[in-house]
This record gives C-alpha cells, sequence and structure tokens, in this order.
C-alpha cells in the first residue's frame, strides 16, 4: 500500500484503479476522504477481496477492476500451469471466483466474461499463453479506458437534459470512483458544469456507507463543484419546496424493460420524485444492461453485515441486541424512471424498444 | 451529574425527566445507549440549554421539561426579586426565554403558557408568591404526569388500529424519552404487544441524530421487543416488497386542517407509504395541535447546525468545503395522513371537524 495523489493531471478526475508495471492498484475508498492510499490488488484474492469489502466499489469499476485481475491472474497462471488445457480450466476458476464476490452489479460478469472469452476463442488455436496473456491485459486496460470514454459520452448527452439553471439531487456515488474518468451521474453533473451551467447540486449521504458524504462531496469539490449535502431522508422535504428540479443516478444492473437496481435509498427516491413530477435519470452505459434479465424482479440483491449500519467511525451506535436489515441495492421500476442516458444516447421509455435497439451499439472490442 | 438507572419500576418505561426535591433532572439522551446519566436542569440556562442542545427532546418531553423548567424559576425568582410586579415580569422573561429554545414543536410554548397563565391570573389577588410557586410546581409536574396518562390512552386507541399479526414502521423516537410513560408511536406498538400481537417493528434509523437507532431500539428492547434497524433510505424497498403493515410516527405540532410537522423524513416516508396503500397514522396527544395554526405551511421549520450531519461519533465523515443543509423537521399533508391517534380517540379525516371536535376535550386541569 502507497500513498499518492488520486487526481489525474489535466483531467480533474480521480483515478480509482491504477495499472503500474507488474502492479494493479485500487484507490482504497473505504478510506476516502479520511486517506488517499491505493491497495495492492495484484493478486486473485486481493482482488476479490477488494470487491467484496468495497475497496473498489460501483458497477463500472467493479467490472474494469475485475477484468484487470481476471488478466493479471491469466498471466500468473501461464507461469504456474503445465499445460494449455489446465490454463484454461484455471482460468475459468478465476473467473467464478471474481465473479461470486458481489451479486448484483452486472458489469462484474459482464466484462469478467469478455476477457474469459477474449482468451477461450484461441483455447485450440496455436497462440502461444505468453503472448495471449499480454493480449488479455491489454484487452483489460480496453475494458477500463473506454469506461472512460463511455463516461464521457454519458456526461455529454446527459448535459442536454439539464437546463441553464438547476438544482440536481443525486445518490450514492456513480463518480469518477465508481465508474472510472468522468462518473455517469456526475458526468452529467460535470458536463452540464463545464458548459457553464449554473447548478445547485443536492448529494445525499447514502446510509449506510456513505458514499455522498465521502465520496460524491470530494470528487465535486475536486472539481470546483460545492455540493450541498443533505441526509438520505430530506429527499421528501427538498421536493415539497421546490427545490430540485432533476434527480441523476447511476445503476448497478439494467433489466430489458428498464427497470434498474441501484443503491439502496434510489427507489425511495424515485417514488417521492414521481410524486412531484421531478424526472428522474438513470445514467449507465450499455454494459449495465443485463441482456438476461427480462425485469427487475429476477436482479439479485446483495444483503450485507449488519454492523454496516450500526457500526460508524468504529463505534457501535445502537444498543447490543438490535436485528438489522441491510439490503444493499433496491430495485425502481422503468415506469418511474424518464429516461436512461448511455453511451449512446437517451433511452426513453417504452424502453423494451429502445434498449433493443441500443444493445445493438455496443462496442465491445478496441 | 449523575448515574442512574433510567428504568421506572414496574413500568418498564424510561423516565426522561425527573423531579429529586428541589432539582430537576434530565435523562442526557445525547448519550443514550452509551451512558445513562442525568443532566441537572434546575436553572433556567441549564434547562435552556437542554432544549436546544437535546438532552431532552421530543414535542411532549420538551413541553413537560420547559413547564417543570418555569416552575421552578418562579421558585427561583419569589427568593430573589423585589416584589410582586418585578416577579411577573421575570416570569414572562423566562417563559420568552424557554420558548425560544426551539421553533418546531408547539408542546414548548403550548405548556409553558399553561403554566405561566396558571400564575398569571394570580397576578392580582393575594394570594402569597410562595404558596402560587408551590402550586406551580404541583401544576408542572401534572403537566409531567398528564402525558404519561395521554400515552396510555393512545397506546390504547392506536393498538385497535394494529392486527394480531403486524409488521409496522416507525421513525425518529416518539416513545417514553420523547412523550414520558407509553410513548406516542412507541405506545401504540407497546400497547399491540401487551395483547399480544405478534409485531415485526422495523425503526427507521432517523439520521442525522439517530434517534431511531440510539433512543428507538433501547426502549424497544428494554420492552422485550426486538427491533429491527433499517436505514431511513430503506422504506421504499421494504413496502415494495410488502414488508410494512403500517406506519406510525409521532408528531411535534399539527395544524387545524390536520397537516403535521414530524422530524424530517417523515414526509419522504408518508409518500412512500401512500405509493404503496400502507396506512400511515401520527400518534400524538391535543397538545400538539396548534389551534393558531390553520395549515401546515405556516409551522416554522428549525434548521439546525451542518455539523449534524457531518460529524458522527465524533468525527467528520466528508471533506472539509461541504455545504450542509439540515432541517430538522419536515410538514407531511393531511392527505397523505390515515389518521391521527390523540388521548380522545382516532381522529379521521376531514380533519378540520374531527380536530375541532376533539380540542372541545382537552384536558388542561387536574
Amino acid at each position: 500500500m502507497g500513498t499518492s495523489t488520486s487526481f489525474q493531471a489535466g483531467t480533474s478526475s480521480v483515478v480509482p484503479i491504477r495499472v503500474r508495471d507488474e502492479r494493479l492498484e485500487l484507490l482504497d475508498q473505504r478510506q476516502v476522504p479520511d486517506a488517499i492510499e491505493y491497495f495492492d490488488a495484484t493478486g486473485l484474492d486481493e482482488m476479490c477481496f477488494a470487491i467484496k469489502s468495497m475497496i473498489v466499489r460501483g458497477a463500472p469499476a467493479i467490472g474494469a477492476a475485475a477484468a484487470l485481475g481476471l488478466a493479471f491472474e491469466a498471466r500468473r497462471l501461464v507461469r504456474s500451469t503445465a499445460g494449455r488445457e489446465e490454463f484454461f480450466e484455471r482460468l475459468a476458476h478465476a473467473r467464478d471466483q471474481l465473479q461470486a464476490t458481489r451479486p448484483t452489479a452486472v458489469n462484474l460478469s459482464w466484462d469478467t466474461d469478455l476477457v474469459f472469452r477474449f482468451a477461450d476463442k484461441e483455447r485450440l488455436s496455436a497462440e502461444p499463453l505468453e503472448s495471449l496473456t499480454v493480449k488479455m491485459v491489454d484487452y483489460a486496460e480496453w475494458i477500463l479506458a473506454r469506461y472512460g470514454e463511455t463516461c464521457k459520452q454519458i456526461g455529454e448527452y446527459g448535459a442536454d437534459l439539464v437546463g441553464q439553471t438547476a438544482s440536481i439531487l443525486t445518490h450514492c456515488n456513480a463518480g469518477a470512483l465508481a465508474a472510472c474518468g468522468w462518473g455517469t451521474a456526475l458526468g452529467v453533473i460535470r458536463s452540464a458544469h463545464q458548459r457553464g451551467c449554473k447548478l445547485a447540486v443536492y448529494v445525499d449521504e447514502t446510509r449506510p456507507r456513505q458514499q455522498g458524504s465521502r465520496l460524491t462531496t470530494w470528487e465535486l469539490l475536486a472539481d470546483g463543484i460545492t455540493p450541498t449535502l443533505v441526509t438520505d431522508s430530506m429527499a421528501g422535504h427538498l421536493m415539497a419546496n421546490r427545490m430540485v428540479d432533476l434527480v441523476v443516478v447511476g445503476a448497478d444492473r439494467i433489466a430489458l424493460n428498464g427497470d434498474a437496481a441501484n443503491k439502496i435509498g434510489t427507489y425511495t427516491l424515485a417514488v417521492v420524485a414521481r410524486a412531484h413530477a421531478v424526472p428522474f435519470y438513470v445514467a449507465a452505459p450499455l454494459s449495465t444492461i443485463d441482456p438476461a434479465i427480462g425485469s427487475g424482479s429476477l436482479i439479485p440483491i446483495e444483503e450485507r453485515e449488519g454492523s454496516e449500519v450500526t457500526i460508524i467511525n468504529g463505534r457501535e451506535i445502537c444498543p447490543p441486541g438490535v436485528q438489522v436489515y441491510n439490503p444493499a441495492f433496491d430495485v425502481t421500476p422503468a415506469s418511474m424512471i424518464s429516461a436512461i442516458i448511455t453511451e449512446t444516447g437517451v433511452l426513453k421509455p417504452p424502453f423494451e424498444s429502445s434498449i433493443q435497439a441500443a444493445l445493438k451499439s455496443r462496442k465491445l472490442t478496441p
């Protein structure tokens, strides 16, 4: 673990994942903003731990990190395995381990599948494993870089939906930390800010893990946007007092009908936005759409440790004996989503058809 | 400050306010459940500080504490003032100081007005100030005890609305700590539990001050009810998954049309309950109804320090430079309230008429 600046020169954006020679490093998001430290996730076990414990978090960042983790593991395997068959067997096992770390975000399985299939199509070819693994790392690095590009595109399409003066509410962190580069929901805010829009940005603190108060505020301040922090419970009061023009959030998995899983609390926000006729936008790359899932009811919702709710800053806040229910995500039905902002444009209802059309333009290779 | 048990023998209920000879003591609710300590609020300045800093909190508890504080101050004044006229002038000033501590809960001004008027009607009489102040303390003690009775009545009326098996969601702390005795919203839960109903009780943690996770869970555990703690943002997910049969909350001020101010987040909860056709009940004594206010838009909403949001367990959770918006209450419109549970019965819409009828039965003296 080392200490380093986490802002990439020239882009004003945060770097959650970095490849340094033979090392794969992740900004430890559990510690931001208290400490800016990179965690060495070069080994497969370390990468699995990093995803489970949310050192790296956010659907796209998890996907890119796991893709790189698999490619790095391939490079290690080629040095330690006896032959081609064993290499592919152990590679598949590594993919399964990575995919089992967290259940909800689909980018994790999508991106690791991409890297695995990239290699697997050479299973019977004459391509030497050494050069194949070099190409796998290059491909995983492309996946990472590609998220940066898509976020910028999402930001530009999304900014078209933001007025010259606008008050925006966002939840959790769908920024550079979560999605690389420009961010998804925060990409929309960044692009609108860059165009000179006068923005008031309200940030939900996002209990239990405080991604809003810790991460989103930190990112926005670094880009010269002063956020206003609120508790998650204030959305209704803000909207009743006409203090919010639009809501924009990220997503962890989107079903083919447009239902979107995202950080717990998103659905409550969508219900309140709907009650006040406030537009509710989901910003996400096309890789967040799961072509295998027809509706949100099929999306697995991760439940996490109760201690995330009961322990803050290292101390219990409630008496012993309390039960905790801690679902990490919820599902917002398509009917409550005004539009889904992707790298190929703004998808509008009916989402069944707009999503099908958009999926055809997914870019899977450089 | 001393350490002591805070549960009253035989009632299983918490004692937020106690009179011990010449001392007026308040359970320091900022520290519960970490420490059970009583704060000496015998002096007027100490009582004002205790209300402002939320050592004592909850509309009825604030009202009773301030009423006692004013009576105690009267006792002090009679020893230190030159004559009858000066006594009443300084008593009015003390009342004003107490009423200025917090703006939203109406019980504070209601109960201090009761005690002031109780004395003021003797302004021109021959009643000696010494005996008058003894009677003022007795009257304030009756106001405190009366909240205990009303809570029990609220609990019984409210329990009629709870099924034999029910899942209940509550927000903040409307329990013995907030309302004395049996509690208001928690009174409903306690009475239903006592009747043998099988209850699942979900408790919103209630950011920023965690009255749910710190206080409500503590009270319920003490009464043998195991609560399930959730973050405020989970209400939507719980209701979408049919995990909540009814919501019951307290109130800090109710307008004549039934609009109710309560802890921030209550309105968001009401919107979500409405969207899922989940009954939404407000439990409060009649003294929480403000006969001077026709609708909720006239209720002053207190804004508190941003540090309540940014500092948890003594440590900043967000980077420096973040703005915070921290309204302590919000207003739920009458149209979203299924019923208001009071000590004289369950008030139903249209609230204009049911509230007017109930106000006639307010009990102002022993």
